[in-house]
């Protein structure tokens, strides 16, 4: 089984490969092959069968016939501009998030009506496809009603996503993230970098931010669970699905205070006093649009599954990331 | 003013250029400029002020820009690949239903970056955004799950209108028809043509055949009331509508033996008589798949309304297209 990853130097992308490579299976079968292409040069993970890395630019349509061409079993596509830069550079966000993604289905189309046969694509969508005002949880079926040019360039690619499928091109699923939290490396600009930056900081003894009040409540999985997102939908029987393959992945939904004492349980009342409360009213804004809870009755009669709980969380955190103890 | 219609050989688009045309005003302006465009050359009517005609080939890139380049205050956008050809015809129906209605947005998008006013585009929609199983009332917000290419293609063109709009690249609104009854002209082969068939024809002494039970239920409104729609979405201040640009157009929900029944009070038992019932499976599975009802309420706060009843919509085909009598 041959499988390519699309923005395989990404955070899940990595992860995703290192996963599916120390397994060496994918839905029981011996994975022979492993590809792994992003606009910068991905890492290859340490992998018994034979694995090659490409430097690409999706911008380039040849690119996605030169990918299509790899006739890989499984294509798992998270290569895309995220939120703000999509908003903040309008040509570029639909030039990948859109002519990109559309541009790779239809190489696959094009390969599949030529004979070959139908690839597994697992695509990374977005809660971004949905806008306020939202009821409790938010089901599946919500109207994609986007607040950005990321949120609509991910509907549309949904969109997309489901014709083709339904066309025969390709063997498509689309997954929701929530999210990822706690998200390895550095503090970053992101908005919601917060999120991750008021429990990872303090693990390792640094200060955080808290810019909105503890009340604030919101939508998360760890990188481990969105690992396992990705690996049981590319190993799923899709054609019980009907004609929405767009998933809400399940999730965790919590408080920033939940947050703060999952963290405490971990490393104490110190760990916690690291973190200051410097509220940013731009922040608070862009959060309070946010979702906070899902309805994800689909995705978990399918299998997927997230974390129970912040504890854990945390716990996985040390775990991959922190060699298991503080 | 100037408006362009683009899609103006099509039966909506001669008669919104007419309507407008006979009142020479829109939302009270005068208009000086008319120009019409489509694939095939528009007829233009008699009208006191410039006119112009343009026959266009979509798919070109450049036409987009030359449309922009006229600088209208109104465009009208109808042209579009119909269901059933979107659906044989996979490259036609995404070449022009989605790229052309791109690239016409981001022709005005490199426009009015560039300096030029905002213009207001009124976009014809489809109900075919949507996918059985329906409530019995489909609300504009109704998750857009479409069934066929020609659905998603009109679904993915909301959306862009939307984020366009949101952008402040045009000052966009798509309107979402009902099936257009009586539709003027000879018998077609589309699916749904048997509604309009089974009146106009016996109205002038012709069979026609009804190929379902007369318990079918559908969404209607006479191409008067869809004129309407079009020259009211023109003038609208949208700047209330939020950010959904996209609206239901309010219509008749009407069974086939109530259209039957408006037929014998408009033409006697006669005409009645001159429709056959040969069941055809093909076009029943299709029709069964069609929406029944809608919630407009969106639409008609805004002031849209359509046909109350049946008598009317026969009433005003008898007015419009038969000279005034039977």
């Amino acid at each position: 089984m041959h499988i390519l990853i699309i923005g395989a130097a990404g955070m899940l992308g990595r992860k995703l490969a290192a996963h599916l490579a120390a397994r060496g299976t994918l839905n029981g079968q011996p994975i022979t092959r492993l590809t792994l292409a992003d606009v910068v040069a991905p890492t290859a993970p340490g992998f018994a069968g034979q694995t090659a890395t490409m430097t690409i630019d999706l911008a380039d349509r040849a690119t996605a016939t030169a990918l299509a061409a790899l006739r890989a079993d499984v294509i798992f596509h998270f290569a895309a501009i995220v939120s703000g830069e999509a908003e903040a550079d309008f040509d570029k966000g639909y030039a990948i998030n859109l002519d990109a993604t559309r541009a790779l289905f239809d190489a696959i189309r094009l390969d599949v009506q030529a004979g070959s046969p139908v690839p597994r694509v697992v695509f990374a969508s977005s809660t971004a496809v949905f806008g306020a005002p939202f009821p409790a949880k938010i089901p599946d079926d919500f109207h994609a009603t986007p607040r950005s040019s990321y949120g609509t360039q991910k509907a549309m690619a949904e969109l997309l996503l489901c014709d083709y499928s339904r066309r025969g091109f390709l063997d498509g699923i689309g997954l929701r993230l929530p999210t990822i939290c706690i998200r390895p490396g550095t503090p970053n600009k992101a908005a919601s970098g917060f999120y991750s930056n008021i429990l990872r900081e303090p693990l390792v003894g640094l200060p955080a931010n808290l810019p909105v009040p503890d009340t604030t409540r919101h939508w998360f999985a760890s990188p481990r669970s969105a690992v396992g997102f990705f690996d049981l939908a590319a190993s799923l029987d899709l054609t019980t699905l009907g004609p929405s393959r767009i998933l809400n992945m399940p999730g965790l939904s919590a408080t920033v205070a939940e947050q703060i004492e999952a963290l405490r349980d971990a490393a104490g009342h110190d760990a916690v006093r690291l973190i200051t409360h410097n509220p940013d009213p731009v922040i608070a804004k862009i959060v309070n649009t946010w979702p906070q809870d899902f309805d994800t009755a689909r995705a978990t009669a399918l299998g997927f599954t997230a974390d129970a709980s912040f504890d854990q969380i945390i716990a996985t955190h040390i775990a991959d990331e922190l060699g298991g103890a503080l």
